[in-house]
């Protein structure tokens, strides 16, 4: 039987006696507690977090935890195994929001020189000072507020929403008559229609008074919020955290099977909206403002999210012929939208392309500047689909290819996503065969992320491990290789070092997965520089986008023959480019003006019905590549 | 102790016994039966309607019945007293609301001569047929339909609203790529900006199919709705019905008062909403359709109630200086309206002109004709207030005067509405001094209504009962002359001829109460014709709108100085102007572009600082009125 350790609670009256191993809920539970628990335990959520202030614990993830945080004794309760006599105390829940991060890098986005909120933005706080009325002076408070505001804006038409109009008589005599419009019209600065005023607040304000938007990234695993201030540009707060519909399925096809059965639909969109505004509130906060002082939010993701989050019917761009319902969504008010930020407030969906070019894409591409580039550029975002596209500013021309998930970790015996525990590189020595690794979060590993993925296949290939097949060199004198229940495997890493209750290990399959994957990609490569009369040596640049993007290394992903052979030079890593993409259309009308352009002028070449990617794809079934002439400076060291 | 009857009613297993007296609700509750009572028993509603098969009862009421139902034995439970045995039947509900009327005529409109819904209509049907996408072309199904619509109408662009392109695939794909698009445009039949898919329906339509609009009145105290079908133009249902905001105050100043308290503006809104959707209902019935079918509404009405729809404050229309918070309301969503009709579907209030002269009025003007004539001509609306209108196709002038609701029977001790059991017409003998008269529905008389009140005033004044001043003369022998608790009055009808209890009267404070109206109605004439420097007598026409003007009886309302002593020829009685003008609006968006004009042009007067106004007013406190010449026709034949 285990040993029994005694924990004591700052705010439960006596200590409570467990046998070791028992989790910090247990414990709590057992003094009589209630720890709040919203992702149920799962160390999602972080709101379970105490701080442990004497005696030894071992953590089974920090998730959501500062690195400082940690240092001081908070550990996630739910994730937390009592190894010792212990001390705890139980922070009030304010603290605790406080201190949770989402455990991703805020995305950097620079304010765009000269970016000048009178010229570019479509949303304006208009200064107006009336004069009151009098008997000589009837005027209705609406036609006295427009009267003024059509001669201070230049417009020739405003019109007003029914809430403002309920609010009008109590806010002109709160302000004495003076008050601030908050106008949105896509012609500013230029007079002409579509003029709204969506708010009105009592008196006059300082101009450098923020006035909020937000840009939103709705991925299919990750979703994003970022909140600005549309007067000086600059990102206020940020904030990320798993799409809540990853329960209902971890790629779009299975959302959109999840979307055609019963009312999943409405569950679907419901999932989205309660991860959106979980983060809008988290985000405002940072930015020290709340999600209903947003007017404006611009939003992108894939076709399929933005089905699923407006319960349009997915169903179509699963089957043939694969289209959309619609690319371009016409711009929508908060409320009808459902995000909880001003009611009134404008809330645009940028456009997509087609069914697996979204506007995650169109916003990708116009952040990167590859539309306004005299270079030929080849712009690619890998997550579970792999979208690329191949132009300049002169033609742009896309696709997608059905990568799988594989590079996600899932289809893989040992794939995980890039989380606390996950491996994110490996080394193989060329002589021992042996395996080195790092963690992120530096702790025992529990599995593989994607780039941990590339790493090893490139390792394994460039070692001889594998050969150009995939397969296993079981000649080679050492214990990591050998035949497990999946066929032949390789040990990453032996049980007792893991964190995973069993050995680390890569099997055939998974290399099939992987090796899918990456000639799906490389065949869309090809089919598009084909279409187009365009070799891809000939491509001057190689961008880069999507939070995967972010820890390829490339020159391992060239061995594999994911990415084309060219100068490193000519690798560009962007960031997140959709949440960069919709921050510049939040700022800007011209930018979402180039983002309606980019999703017009782009040709979208159907890979499914086309036979050279058939082709191409079977070519790229080998590692690098079956035409070896394609990546020149590929030398497999260990091929014998 | 009264006789006791047998009462058979046909669901109950057996007959009760009552004494002689007993309601009808009293008996069937005997019974073990339950009849419906919405209105708590006030004979408003109808709904207790039973069939009695034989024996006699004696009814209080018989609103909402038809008079055929009245011959077959139809009586409302609640308002029906057993005066022998009976056997009744008690309809299922399903039969009774068939039969229930409004106790109120329709509104006639007669379809506008070459009225055409392709030329005219902003809304319209359009049939569409679709080549199905293929992998050779994958466009999405939204762009699909645009592209096909704008090639049919020429229009420029249409958006499309959330819950259509939920519904697009399903649609499309029902109706095998043949579908009806329902678009709104204020542009028909031109190309421009603003139109709108707010409704696809699966496959094509007959062009005869009638596709539906609603035109709502909205009075303080009554609110009609018509149903239209916009392909032919016709009136296909009406109903009308009390507004159930009477309950908060009978006009439109204690409505306002009663806004202002706690959440009476939201009491407010929905009663009225409650009405018209009630309304709605029964009218759709009639026409054949339902409520959710109908995708323009248009409404007019004064602009106390157009604030209290929409929960726009309406204090300052009641202080200094009398202003709205909006006269032109921008076009709604039926949804945000709040009205039960297609959400996405367009609500259109017109446009008022001030406080007391809203777009009851404008419509009234356009529907009577005025805006066009070169004659002059006198508009006048008489409910709560008197608003009236002065002009021709050229200028116009308006004002309104607090008339108050003494000619609705309000303010005066016996005055009632036009229902069952008012006296609506009286006469008195110049010699004996005896009144005769005239009740609706025939039965005992149980109070006077407006038309009555006009008619008793004239009498007394024409027979010399009273003076100028509105005093009696106590030396004419008859006891129906005497002095009572408000001073003198004249007693119309003896207690055991009337239904009231007691004896019907006319007191000297109700006389002042009556002067005071028709004096202020008057004075509001004499200003707007001194205003524009047109003498009275050069008015060539005077129309009257109104469901009050219906009943007025002309001589006799010259005899006491409300309306101008004009050959009858130029008067014309024009029934609910509103209504028809929110019909005409509801046509042809001509009209609706008229109804803006007529209210930009009118030239508003305040009367309540107008010192003219004070002095007609005094002059007009006579009857007819101090200065004789004005009214040369009234020869007042008592007088000594």
């Amino acid at each position: 039987m285990a040993k029994s350790y005694s924990v004591k609670f700052d705010i439960a009256p006596e200590p409570v006696d467990v046998p070791g191993g028992t989790m910090l809920t247990d414990a709590a539970d057992k003094a009589g507690l209630e720890i709040s628990q919203p992702c149920g335990g799962q160390g999602r959520c972080g709101q379970c977090a105490v701080q442990v202030t004497s005696g030894k614990v071992r953590r089974r993830s920090t998730m959501r935890l500062l690195a400082e945080d940690v240092e001081k004794g908070y550990a996630l309760a739910c994730q937390t195994v009592i190894v010792g006599d212990l001390e705890v105390v139980v922070p009030p829940q304010e603290k605790i929001q406080q201190r949770l991060t989402t455990g991703y890098t805020a995305t950097e986005v620079a304010v765009p020189d000269g970016y000048d909120p009178i010229k570019d933005q479509t949303l304006q706080r208009i200064p107006i000072t009336l004069k009151p009325p009098s008997m000589e002076d009837q005027t209705s408070d609406w036609d006295r507020l427009q009267t003024a505001l059509l001669q201070k804006t230049g417009l020739k038409k405003i019109t007003i929403s029914l809430s403002v109009l309920q609010k009008l008589p109590s806010v002109l005599r709160e302000g004495e008559w003076k008050a601030s419009a908050v106008i949105s019209s896509p012609q500013f600065p230029d007079s002409g229609g579509g003029a709204e005023l969506i708010d009105l607040l009592p008196g006059l304000m300082a101009d450098d008074t923020p006035l909020w938007g937000a840009a939103v990234d709705i991925g299919t695993t990750t979703i994003k919020v970022m909140i600005v201030d549309l007067i000086s540009g600059e990102a206020r707060g940020q904030a990320s955290e798993y799409n809540a519909q990853i329960s209902r399925g971890e790629d779009v096809i299975s959302r959109i099977i999840f979307a055609g059965k019963g009312s999943g639909d409405q569950t679907l969109r419901e999932l989205a909206l309660e991860t959106i505004n979980e983060l809008l509130i988290r985000a405002s906060k940072r930015a020290k403002t709340s999600p209903e002082k947003i007017y404006k939010t611009v939003l992108s993701g894939n076709s399929t999210m933005m089905h699923l989050l407006l319960k349009i019917p997915p169903a179509s761009i699963r089957l043939a012929p694969y289209i959309t319902v619609a690319n371009h969504i016409p711009a929508l008010t908060a409320r009808d939208l459902g995000i909880d930020t001003y009611p009134q407030g404008k809330a645009i969906i940028l456009p997509g392309v087609a069914s697996y070019v979204g506007s995650d894409i169109t916003a990708g591409v116009l952040s990167s500047g590859m539309s306004e580039t005299e270079k030929t550029t080849l712009f690619l975002d890998v997550g579970t689909n792999g979208e690329m596209v191949l132009g300049s500013k002169e033609w742009l021309v896309t696709c997608a290819c059905s990568a799988g998930p594989a590079f996600e970790g899932a289809g893989v015996i040992h794939g995980m996503r890039a989380t606390t525990g996950a491996i994110d590189e490996v080394w193989i020595n060329e002589k021992t065969y042996e395996a080195a690794w790092r963690v992120i979060g530096g702790e025992k590993p529990k599995g593989l992320c994607g780039s941990a993925l590339i790493s090893l296949l490139a390792e394994l290939l460039m070692t001889g491990v594998i050969n150009k097949s995939g397969r296993f060199d079981y000649s080679l004198e050492t214990d990591r290789i050998r035949k497990g229940s999946h066929g032949g495997e390789y040990v990453i890493c032996w049980a007792d070092e893991s964190d995973a209750g069993q050995d680390i290990i890569l099997s055939e399959v998974d290399i099939d997965n992987l090796m899918r994957a990456k000639a799906a990609i490389f065949a869309g490569f090809s089919v598009l520089a084909d279409s187009v009369g365009v070799p891809l040596e000939s491509v001057e640049q190689l961008l880069i986008g999507g939070g995967f993007g972010q820890y390829i290394n490339v020159e391992k992903a060239i061995q594999i023959g994911l990415l084309p052979d060219l100068p490193w030079e000519k690798f560009n890593f962007l960031g997140n480019t959709s949440l960069k993409g919709a921050y510049l259309a939040l700022l800007d009308r011209k930018n979402r003006d180039e983002i309606i352009e980019i999703a017009n002028k782009m040709t979208y070449i159907e890979l499914s019905a086309d036979n050279r990617f058939f082709d191409a794809f079977t070519s790229a079934m080998f590692l690098p590549h079956t035409d070896m002439s394609l990546f020149p400076t590929v030398k497999i060291g260990g091929e014998k």
